[in-house]
């Protein structure tokens, strides 16, 4: 198996791009990412895209196909990667052991996801598309619902409070507001919004015990990255930084079929997998980016990919340890909660954030100083399909 | 990179199947394929699935997540392919890649489709999603309407015969009806609807100069192959055929910016692809599936592949050439024109008929004798999106 590099990343604004189609953005963050390579005039041999809801939302199929005609990329080999709110990452993972296999050098994965082509109760609807067809959706479970439950369970069993969820979206707000890509440019306060952690003035319950503001927004958006055969970058226009190792896991569809619903054992297993074959540890760690869709989801992450104890993700959330210059920040881009979850985008945009990390590309006020190491977690359903990517930064 | 093998194949018969949902036709050709395989207690490492409808059609996403908890192979990991209608052949070549690549020894690719969930214009109308968004689908323009100007055009260019088309389908329906996992069951006769080819009786113009009988049904269906590591097969319950080469190419999407519309070049530079990998050349062939899902394109593809020279595939086929016994027996399984065209299905299904094919389990009647390689090719949109698979027999 062939090192695979990341050579190149973009990413327009998340938020609403009421102006762009889904096209239109996949090619902005292409292009971004081609140019980020240095590659105006370069060959891809191969485009993969990152998408949940062409179909339903924009009523097309085989964007990748568009794409590659779009971006003047014929006649290279396009696929769309499919895996919920994963999709990014299943596509990264595709276009790593297309890669790694030899067969093509130089690969375009770009993700995005147009999901405020439809408003209200018809996007949550578009995201309760990866429940179980027979056993959730009927019954008109959602998302929110779904981690309102298992938020009511971690509480309960590891005594995880309100506060600490708090300390996340304060923590995730404050930072996102500083990244010119997120979506929600607003920090929040403990005066303001959160003027009690009990408080639900503007921050109102959306499902018990989750407010507003333990929720991603709704965002449309795209991210790419061109990654390529270490062996084969010829003068680099930026460092390249190595996929060290990747993992991706699947659990049951269902939360009720697992014997501990706050197991989150793809999570764990995807995680092993990248460290093992990256050979580092989680001490080993210096930026992630996890997948808090809901701020209970950084939490139970942070545990479950070994950063901290199970029970003990809470607290540290809460004490200023997965902040930036803590012992292991976390979201530095503002993750989901600020930046945004245009589904099929944000396994690629935490790459992407990743990259600009061990590049030391990002102002100070959000650069994690001499980071090497970085991972994320990319989390489909509700934990049933799971990537994660361990990033190493290549010392010349 | 490894040589990959197909070890186990599994198909149910395509048409009309009210009583399955999508998942249902996944998970039966699935443990038909892991039977195959002698694997019944055996581990996968990643499951893919080739579908394109399953948003729209089914309101469902993620079904590769879905289809890895029915089967019970948890953790494995879990990716949904969507190619339009190659969306089998990308699934299919993203399975071996990925075990090409060293990461994963054993993969299942299931390939499904429900396109009977919807009737009448509707069917029409999901498969027209693969068009031009802005282009093309705005306007009108459906799959079989862009089917009847390309046959027009190579009518006119390569004095192709209304004679000609019929002697495709008159083949593909009389040994489809042999094929117990065909949708058409029926075969055809000259003296029947095909009276005389320029009869219309039962046999309508839909799309001039096609007629009813030119275009493949809208079916049901799903087939699925359980790839390995040639160097990993122990005690095989087949004997393994060789995944000798592969290839996938683009094309513009719409057929108008293309220099000459006759010119099907991600055919051509897919089956070139295939071929070179594979270091065979197209008179090594002694069985195809090529994707007819009019009959314009078994003779336009037939040219392509490089089994005719341009201009001849028609004669070809009124000559009785690629029928079975002839020079290139082509759809021996009744092709998309009789075995039916689930969409996702279609490339995986290719696959497994060539395997039996090469395998030699046929009955008789369908067998090409002493078949050693074959050839599919998988198409998307109208041509913008082609896979070409060769395949081997591994002699022992």
């Amino acid at each position: 198996m062939r090192d695979v590099a990341v050579i190149g990343v973009g990413m327009i604004q998340f938020g609403r791009r009421d102006e762009d189609t889904l096209m239109d953005m996949l090619a902005y963050a292409s292009l971004k990412a081609l140019d980020d390579a240095g590659m105006g005039d370069g060959t891809v041999d191969s485009v993969y895209v990152g998408n949940m809801g062409s179909g339903m939302l924009q009523h097309q199929s085989a964007v990748a196909s568009s794409l590659v005609d779009r971006l003047s990329l014929l006649p290279a080999a396009a696929d769309t990667v499919e895996n919920g709110p994963a999709s990014g990452g299943s596509a990264i993972k595709n276009g790593v052991l297309a890669v790694a296999s030899g067969y093509y050098d130089t690969v375009l994965v770009a993700g995005g996801e147009k999901m405020r082509e439809v408003t209200g109760w018809r996007a949550t609807d578009f995201v309760a598309t990866m429940t179980h067809p027979q056993a959730e959706y009927p019954y008109g479970i959602t998302l929110p619902g779904m981690a309102g439950m298992f938020t009511r369970l971690y509480m309960e069993k590891y005594n995880v409070t309100r506060e600490m969820l708090v300390a996340v979206s304060l923590k995730n707000q404050e930072i996102g507001a500083l990244n010119p890509y997120a979506h929600v440019e607003m920090a929040l306060s403990k005066n303001g919004i959160y003027d009690s952690p009990h408080s639900v003035v503007n921050n109102p319950v959306i499902a018990d015990p989750l407010h507003l503001y333990d929720a991603c927004p709704v965002s449309d958006g795209a991210a790419a990255v061109v990654i390529c055969a270490l062996d084969k970058i010829k003068n680099p226009a930026k460092p390249p930084v190595v996929i060290a190792g990747f993992g991706q896991a699947t659990d049951t569809q269902t939360l009720q079929e697992r014997e501990d619903p706050t197991d989150l054992k793809a999570v764990r297993l995807a995680a092993q997998q990248a460290f093992e074959r990256a050979k580092l540890k989680p001490s080993d760690i210096h930026v992630a980016e996890l997948h808090d869709a809901f701020t209970i989801l950084e939490i139970a992450e942070s545990e479950h990919v070994g950063f901290f104890k199970k029970g003990e993700g809470g607290k540290a959330a809460l004490e200023g340890k997965t902040r930036l210059g803590g012992q292991i920040p976390i979201n530095v881009s503002g993750g989901l909660k600020a930046r945004g979850h245009p589904v099929g985008a944000t396994g690629v945009a935490q790459i992407c954030d990743i990259v600009w990390q061990l590049r030391h590309e990002l102002p100070k006020e959000r650069q994690v100083k001499n980071a090497k190491n970085g991972l994320t977690v990319n989390f489909g359903g509700f934990g049933n399909n799971v990537t994660a990517f361990v990033l190493r930064r290549v010392d010349s």
